[in-house]
């Protein structure tokens, strides 16, 4: 039986180590650092040779660096004779790049996917994707996890009373939809209108919120323009609270100033992407990916359907 | 007649630039800016519908980020309909990563020719690659140009009286040996030698330099470690005065403390990297590759031989 081994770069080394921990094996030594003119430097200090090898890396920001980190340990892993590179990328970059919005635009998402396959991995294991169509832009096998159920639990277990689960737009409903059936409750859309150009958007609440617990989900917060506005709209239309939660905090920007200052109680988000503001919002709460993404790995090493991951008890 | 068009990302807009103008075109309208989160966002602000278009960009430091703006840019254009996407590429990073010096070593320069043509590329334009085996690593055409006849005629012109050209170490000879051939001058090599382990390097100098005035000369000068102790064992050993020259001035962490502070009279460079420090040593001369690198392209398109470019009046 071909050995399993854990390695990972600069983006979330603390993740890293709790899936190793989870799976119950140590990580595997490698040190990526830069030289002095910043070219990246990946030293692997142990044997890969003929080991199935899971890369753990999100390329969130910063971006270039962290996926350039993560193409540079596959063609590493690749030249020390792996038997198979499994790159595990919890948040992955420029997936809002996936289509030509405007002409002449790059479609940058499918780039990347060219990229790390072109470097040499196998199989992508990775987590709410921004466009599900992104698993097309690859050739290999790609595992896609989902968040939904890892918030579910924690909503579920805080025992919110009358809840209303709200998709701040018409893209994320079938997302919200999920987080509703789990949790038993109803659905709301934000859909946003501009009656007309250059006029200001309207915000319109469909379903009915007066009074409830309103939970915004998106699979992504960036600079939480969007999921502010929607919080305020919210409480326009009375309801009691309002809870975030999202995968993704990129969190970029005025972000966690903007969070801080909305009516919005809690957000909820994952550990795909470590928190780096130096002055970060104090209604935080981040739950672990970990024990979801050793699970996945365990599965996929053992050739197991990975179905089970998307239930909660 | 097929339409030439030139465009540029961030590393290098004002060679860039002069290269239209040594052209005759107007710079290809575009845009390379960041989104909040620091992901890359290029637009194309013209058709390049049915062109032979020619992106120049180093892939200097910041690294990560001007490699990944080069091929977002690819794909842009790509996708666009360019006829031909050539990229000019008058420093090529991670040149010294171009075999497995350790075992377990990632070969970087290799991963980056691969992302290169996988982005889209049809054509290379490249200038004094640290390792010609570089030229390999690609499928595609790869047209090398060389930094010395800019730096012999600059000498030339200064008419320096009785010089001797000296190669910082064993791997620089051929090119030391194409300047020495340029300037009619003799040639000399610093023999750098471990006598004992863990005893520090004795710098033994082969050739005549005595009274002699030395030039240096070099690929990259990165950190300005080896040209400074090469120009203080050439000191030593009795030349009046000495001269560095390098076509790519990585001029990374210490290296302006150092030049400023060394023995050397100037440093000669060119513009294939632009000099960034805040506060850079007074003693460089910056020479222009504009003029090669747009007569180069004018010979590419016009499918026309490029020996000449070789050769100085
Ligand atoms: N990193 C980014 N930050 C902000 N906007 C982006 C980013 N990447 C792509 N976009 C834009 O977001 C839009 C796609 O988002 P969506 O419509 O939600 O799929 C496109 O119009 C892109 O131009
Ligand atoms: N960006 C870099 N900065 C400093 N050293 C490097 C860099 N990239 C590669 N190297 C090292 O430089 C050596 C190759 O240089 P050379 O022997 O002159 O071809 C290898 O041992 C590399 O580990």
């Amino acid at each position: 039986d071909s050995k399993l081994k854990i390695f990972t770069c600069n983006s979330n080394p603390k993740l890293a180590s709790q899936i190793a921990d989870y799976i119950g094996i140590p990580m595997g030594e490698s040190h990526t650092t830069s030289f002095s003119d910043g070219e990246i430097q990946v030293k692997l200090s142990e044997s890969v040779r003929g080991c199935h090898v899971y890369i753990v890396q999100s390329t969130c920001g910063p971006v270039n660096d962290n996926l350039m980190e993560l193409l540079v340990m596959v063609d590493a892993l690749k030249r020390a004779s792996a038997k198979s590179i499994n790159v595990v990328i919890p948040y992955y970059g420029y997936a809002r790049q996936d289509r030509k919005a405007r002409s002449r635009d790059p479609i940058t998402a499918k780039l990347v996917a060219n990229l790390i396959e072109k470097a040499g991995a196998h199989r992508v294991i990775t987590m709410d994707l921004h466009a599900m169509q992104i698993q097309g832009f690859f050739d290999i096998p790609v595992d896609h996890l989902l968040g939904v159920p890892i918030l579910a639990q924690y909503f579920r277990s805080k025992q919110i009373q009358n809840p209303v689960v709200v998709s701040p737009d018409h893209g994320g409903v079938v997302r919200a939809r999920k987080l509703a059936d789990f949790l038993n409750a109803p659905l709301a859309i934000i859909d946003k209108r501009r009656p007309e150009p250059n006029v200001s958007e309207v915000m319109n609440i469909i379903g009915n919120i007066e009074g409830k617990t309103a939970i915004l989900i998106d699979d992504i917060i960036d600079t939480a323009g969007t999921i502010v506005l929607g919080a305020n709209a919210l409480m326009e239309g009375g309801v009691k609270e309002v809870y975030a939660c999202c995968t993704h905090p990129v969190l970029s920007g005025p972000a966690h100033e903007r969070l801080e200052n909305s009516p919005i109680k809690e957000i909820i988000v994952t550990d795909t992407i470590p928190i780096r503001s130096n002055n970060p919002t104090s209604k935080l709460k981040v739950l672990s990916v970990a024990p979801l993404m050793g699970e996945a790995i365990i599965r996929v090493h053992e050739e197991l359907s990975i179905s089970k991951l998307f239930e909660i008890e």
